[in-house]
């Protein structure tokens, strides 16, 4: 049992309001009766929207080793959507050096990453997201090949025709809906889709359907679905692999950073609206 | 150069009345140019909708070396539905023992194989099809544990429920559209789906929108389209692991063959209908 302070990011994809308001933070412990944890340890993983909180299970927390990084960086890019980020590029996406690779909300906690990721294996990398900032952010920052802005698009298709004339081999899914109907047409043969989340679909009260599945079997197309949750195993490989980059510049991260608990409601809903800039951070210790 | 005679089998899924009328047939050589094939010599692979052929390229041609088995065999569960099924199954499924398999278009010249590895490996398995003869073929004579006719179920996911109450971890795919949605509701997590066809889609001007995709990231689902095209060179292995079964009686197939070229282009739009008993061959050297 410990009582907890600090970070709180946005709750994982499958919040609703009125269910326990769970999310992943970065913490400090203040008291324990845990073994393994003593007052004074920095923890991140699932706590609270709250500044104080119980914590009646706390083995499921990491505790936070390296400190010359921002405490946030554990909401983020050293946390559960960096570690969704290297699964799922490394694990899921099976990728090879020169490939094709699209990735949708590509201005987010996790396809800032992939993109890099991408960058580094020497891929061709595209991303979209949702307004100019974000383009902007992703070509002129992240080092993205070229990005675009969907609302923009008035045809996804042609837009796939033009970024990429030779087709896509890898996607990576955070998007759903007419984006990977747009998508499927354009994978080439032996393409990879990892699915990490469709957010077009969440809030809709019927989803969108999706009608180019054909082309799963013409092209042999691999769809998989994943979840971070499966693969916690590997975060200190991934530690080892990501704070090299991190401390030497070669990964950048581009955090939305709002103060004090109460603005977490309006930062929650601006992540459906697009309005985040980078990975949504709610800062309850400030 | 060959002159062959012989069965043809059904053209691959993505014939279309006009293209040059490929089909996977069963031939004999009557004069041959090429050093690995002599007049005699028995072939199956792609040939012609016709009782004499021309082949310019007989490289892709399989020499048959096993005539103690109906030479029509070569046309389906020796040929390429059999090494469609076993590749689907046992490479891209990922089969475990005692897992909940589900096939549908059950009564096909895959699904019928695929249905037998599963049990053999001691799965439950549960096929659907369209037609009251097919669910008894299944249930009686193929050994499925369930079977059912989708003409007569109102409500694929109540079918779902009362056939799977624990899930379905593996989908063989031959049908796509309303049945993949309902399927996708009721897998469990880590399922894997094998997408071999979507015969429901194919002549559809507009195809079913599938709406609950979100399940693959909920239930970290792996959807792999696949072609046999891809996985000829295991078809030597294949020949070691299926020939023993079919000698020894432990596997079952069922061909509706018709007879005559005249009767080739009824029995092909038959499969659309459903008309056909197992897997569908065209005897033209009767």
């Amino acid at each position: 049992m410990e009582r907890i302070e600090g970070y709180s990011s946005q709750p994982n994809s499958s919040f609703t309001p009125g269910s326990p308001i769970y999310g992943y933070g970065v913490a400090k412990v203040l008291d324990s009766g845990h073994p393994d944890l003593k007052a004074g340890d920095l923890v991140w993983g699932t706590t609270y929207w709250e500044e104080y909180s119980r914590i009646p299970a706390p083995e499921g927390l990491i505790k936070i080793h390296h400190t010359d990084v921002p405490l946030s960086y554990y909401t983020g890019i050293l946390g559960m959507p960096g570690l969704t980020a290297y699964v799922g590029f490394y694990e899921i996406c099976s990728p090879k050096k020169g490939e094709h690779v699209f990735i949708s909300a590509a201005a987010g906690a996790v396809g800032q990453l992939v993109g890099q990721f991408a960058k580094l294996m020497g891929c061709y990398v595209v991303g979209s997201a949702g307004s100019k900032e974000k383009v902007d952010l992703l070509k002129n920052k992240l080092g993205f090949d070229e990005a675009f802005n969907y609302k923009e698009e008035a045809d996804l298709n042609a837009s796939f025709k033009r970024y990429f004339p030779e087709g896509i081999d890898i996607y990576f899914e955070n998007v759903g809906g007419k984006m990977l109907d747009a998508v499927l047409l354009n994978m080439r043969a032996h393409g990879r889709i990892a699915a990490c989340g469709m957010i077009s679909q969440y809030n809709l009260d019927h989803a969108e359907g999706v009608t180019n599945l054909m082309h799963l079997v013409y092209k042999r197309i691999r769809l998989h679905g994943f979840s971070v949750s499966d693969h916690y195993h590997l975060h200190p490989k991934f530690m080892q692999f990501m704070l090299p980059y991190i401390r030497q510049g070669k990964i950048v991260y581009v955090e939305d950073i709002v103060e004090g608990l109460e603005s977490g409601p309006r930062a929650l809903v601006g992540l459906f609206k697009g309005l985040n800039f980078g990975k949504q951070v709610v800062d309850i210790s400030a």
